[in-house]
């Protein structure tokens, strides 16, 4: 019987309705793998036809990337109370290279465990801990270096090619497939994805897979140049309680409006059964700043810090699931000088913990002394390195200066002994920074980290816009994305401000979505255009309903539209609100075009002819501006 | 006595608060320059002390660039009857170059003044129209290349340096004026802006002063490309019924915000009468699409659209004092069926009307062929000519195009013969463009048009966001504004969706703001990144009054503070809510800070002596994290 109170039962087990309910005129399908449990999901958005003199046409659906994971699928009964389906467990138990343990093997874990003051708090169906035997690595970089395929890496494969390769060879999309050439300073993205293009990159270290052996509910991902850029969000209760039911209920928001992966910065107590309930629930990867914790631990005296109490939670996290751990260890004693003369210091809290810890200790860094010890309890579960920028610039001022490079100078020093571990990475990187200032840190990032996939945050192009931050680092964040960065760490309007609320969140989700599709376009990404053509195609012949549900936010569009043309029969009208009937230049470009067309008549043709009595006929039909649906 | 209805009089004689209301902690200066009438606005952003330890340090005013007029000077009684002090006639009387008409010129603006049933609609206070005596051209253009240094070139100059030669002589500026180098793609942005430089920008044509000789309220600005960003607002009532004071109230609104030019768009009944209330009320130079109110003469019939027609159209408005004219006379016939093909066709409103219009009458565009007579009317009262880009793409299918690009080499063939009249001119660019294709637009207007200045929309980086188009275009912009695009036209969140409400103006405005500022800091304009490195102090010392008051909008910033910590202690809390004391990064770099200053030592040497027992000092003064205030 379950100690978990009622209300929260109830609360638990169905998310609200905004969070769960399809998108409109959108399937949910699952593309097959090369066996039966990789089952990759992607929404297919249902077009209307198009109407013509002739009759109507159709529209094909379109395939987009979808992060939404089970909440928005029918099939599935969302119960927070059982956790999400599980996806990855027979993969893992196959490979025959890890072990169930009884319970926690972290201090931490067994008290928490064991404390009955827990049980009203805690997810209850908790698993045993999964860890490699003795002697084995589990890390999917481990695998794609010993040339395994893993169904990780072919799952990730199929997602980034959201069925491209199909689409090639049916006609209804050859118009919508083309595409500009792309620049991408380097990248080297191929036509196809391929699983065995995954695991090479993989193996490279240019491309990650996020992938705790304990989160098998985890639909697989991947963050790398050569893939689709991705955005990171954030959630965490911090100062102000929130309840464990709304902390998972803003995971499957963020997922449903497109969080590639998720980072649980909570600060509060009962950080870990929260964690529990989010990993339980996650189709996403989760990353965490074990530090925070760690400092919780500490009663928030960032010099009684030490490596025990830090090696205790990196186990503890790991064993509930963490697919990837921010670890600040390029925040060494000697570049904590460097700040002093900034405007904004360190802005990075856990920068600026362990510069606390060093100047108290006056001791190196523990986290990078102890780097191999960590990198082994990061193989013995998979979690990936996202080493931190703790030294990253909080302010224009204090872009690209000496604390900053010296850092990822060490970052590189770190990705290179992980990489000897095959141990997955991933790299941090500003923060803000003025355009013409951008560029240098992807090339520095690509050149000192050996091409490690590169992770930002913004960067923020100006600082004189509290309240919409969102944009001010979303601008960087596209130009970063363009010039290589692999993943985007999104940034709400109430940064530097306050708490995001849910608003918040999908105002930031979107933005980015925009940055990085934005980045994926201009890069050339396979098949990227396709969304951009068939929102054109759709705008141009005023099919409404198509072109808020292609969307990245169909909702808001919608809402947008009906502010000013609320009737539905607006929804078919050919001609908006902005301009009105006779200023409806996407109306009068079709006029042109059915003019020539019922003159049997290529438009060109009708104009290089010249001739004037069709000039004159053109006046009589092109009285008729408005056509009936 | 007035015939205007008692209601309109009442709503009219007093702005809303909401637009009127002076920004907080803010004084309204005037920069005199070398005679007493060129008085140049500026906005002094007052600051609160720094608290140290050894009592307050002064923080100086920060002066920004003001766009918003009369309007939030407490000093002026701003009353919409009445219109807008009068900044520029005396100036434009003493060149003796112009001469008074009795009424206006154009047979429509006579009708409209003749008509008793307009009466109740008409501005009372209408001025005789006023024209460059036979033989004379007023256009800055012209005055520039005679050698001749105006009021007005004085007067922007004054305003783009916003007292930096000042600030740069005054200690307490120092530190705050510190600058990362810019890149400017060939720009050429001196240290200082003399008025002897504006004249040779103007006289170079590679920036415009629009200034309608009837337009005297008008408070000058420039728009070049070594200048600051400007940006471009839109108003217009369109489909929907807006009453005239509406409208005036918008164009308020958008210079509070930032607008530093508005075009108006409308296209209803009694634009004359409207644009005749927005001109006498603005601050800003204000555009017009004629070929809008000609078409409208015509009862929408664009076949029905004549030479005689426009002329007497651009004739009415200029009398009014139309700064700016967008006139879509690169819209030739042999480029219309390159549109073919397109995916979304013409979507600039000018240019399908002018497509339709040659299509229909099989001749070549009337503003291609009358475009010398154009100029003659231009000079006359010192209209600048927007050179429309009626074949801009409408999608990222259709970006950078033959129609695209073939109708902006006419741009340029038509740049060169305003020029042989004198005649100011920029160019009007896209559109929907991906990143990596942006660069290549604004070096193709550089070299077509001989550095003309770029007034681009946008351009959307991407199509599938409506309802954030705002952001996806706010991203093109950003970029193309550094690459050299002297103005940029904003784009609100309504974007292809409906008309824009005020919030959605506010929105468009402050992403564009943000684009422009963003330019200037990585072109390196001198000065740009004072207000963000005061920013970023104000952020670090937990000044959030000043924070709020140096963004680009103090009003959400503070809003958005207060939905977390609503109470006013906390705004000089020393540290926020996102991270909460703990964890606060800014507060524990300060004592870090602090503890080196204690100790008499630079931070560097407490950490390069490497003394213990300074550590063990550090632990016992560390645990006070917090300091009274």
């Amino acid at each position: 019987m379950s100690a978990i109170p009622e209300e929260f039962v109830q609360q638990a087990s169905r998310l609200s309705d905004a969070v769960t309910r399809p998108f409109a005129n959108t399937s949910k399908v699952y593309l097959r793998g090369s066996r039966d449990d990789i089952r990759v999901p992607v929404r297919e958005v249902i077009q209307s036809p198009t109407q013509t003199a002739s009759g109507t046409e159709e529209n094909p659906p379109i395939p987009v990337y979808d992060t939404s994971g089970p909440f928005t699928d029918p099939a599935v009964a969302v119960d927070l109370l059982q956790g999400m389906p599980d996806v990855r467990t027979g993969w893992i138990v196959e490979r025959g290279d890890t072990e169930l343990l009884l319970g926690p093997s972290s201090e931490y874990g067994r008290q928490r465990r064991a404390d009955p003051n827990l049980d009203s708090l805690r997810f209850e169906h908790i698993r045993p801990p999964r860890r490699a035997r003795e002697g084995c690595n589990v890390s999917q970089m481990h695998y794609a270096r010993k040339g395994v395929i893993t169904p990780e890496m072919e799952f990730v494969a199929i997602r980034e090619n959201c069925r491209l390769q199909e689409l090639r060879r049916d006609p209804r999309y050859a118009r919508l497939l083309r595409q500009h050439r792309g620049q991408n300073f380097g990248a080297s993205i191929p036509e196809e994805i391929t699983p065995e293009f995954v695991r090479e990159e993989v193996a490279r270290g240019r491309a990650i897979i996020p992938a705790n052996i304990n989160h098998p509910e985890l639909e697989p991902m991947i963050i790398g140049r050569n893939f689709r850029v991705k955005i990171n969000t954030n959630i965490g209760n911090s100062a102000v309680t929130s309840s464990i039911a709304e902390e998972v209920e803003k995971m499957a928001w963020s997922a449903r409006w497109g969080g590639d992966t998720l980072m649980d910065l909570s600060t509060g107590k009962n950080i870990h059964e929260t964690r529990e309930w989010i990993l339980r629930n996650a189709p996403m990867p989760i990353g965490t700043v074990p530090i925070y914790q760690a400092l919780e631990k500490v009663d928030g005296k960032a010099e009684e810090l030490s490596w025990e109490i830090m090696r205790d939670t990196l186990i503890e996290q790991a064993e509930q699931g963490v697919d990837y751990f921010t670890i600040h260890a390029g925040v060494l004693l000697r570049y904590v000088p460097l700040t002093a003369d900034r405007v904004t210091g360190i802005v990075s809290r856990g920068g600026s913990i362990l510069a606390k810890w060093c100047l108290a200790h006056h001791r190196e860094n523990f986290l990078y002394t102890h780097f191999e010890e960590i990198c082994e309890i990061m193989k013995a579960y998979d979690v990936a390195f996202s080493l931190g920028d703790g030294l990253r610039p909080g302010s224009l001022a204090d872009a690209n200066d000496a604390a900053q490079f010296g850092e990822l100078e060490t970052l590189g020093e770190l990705t290179d002994i992980a990489w000897r571990h095959d141990v997955q990475v991933m790299i941090e990187g500003p923060g803000h920074v003025p355009m013409q200032m951008i560029r240098e840190n992807i090339d520095k990032e690509l050149s000192d980290c050996f091409e490690a996939p590169f992770y930002t945050l913004g960067p923020l192009v100006t600082d004189v816009a509290p309240g919409y931050d969102h944009i001010t680092s979303g601008i960087g964040a596209a130009q970063i994305g363009w010039y290589g960065t692999a993943m985007l760490c999104y940034v709400t309007p109430k940064e530097h401000l306050g708490l995001p609320n849910k608003d918040d969140v999908r105002e930031g989700i979107i933005t980015y979505k925009i940055a990085a599709h934005a980045a994926d376009l201009a890069k050339g990404f396979p098949g990227a255009q396709l969304r951009d053509n068939a929102m054109s195609k759709a705008r141009f012949e005023f099919r409404w309903e198509d072109q808020f549900n292609l969307g990245f936010d169909p909702e808001r569009a919608r809402e947008y539209h009906d502010q000013t043309m609320p009737h539905e029969a607006h929804k078919v009208a050919h001609f908006c609100s902005m301009c009105g009937p006779h200023f409806c230049s996407m109306k009068i470009t079709q006029d042109v075009r059915d003019y020539a067309r019922s003159h049997g008549l290529s438009e060109e043709t009708a104009l290089a002819e010249g001739m004037q009595e069709k000039s004159l006929e053109f006046i009589a039909t092109g009285a008729k501006v408005y056509r009936e649906v």
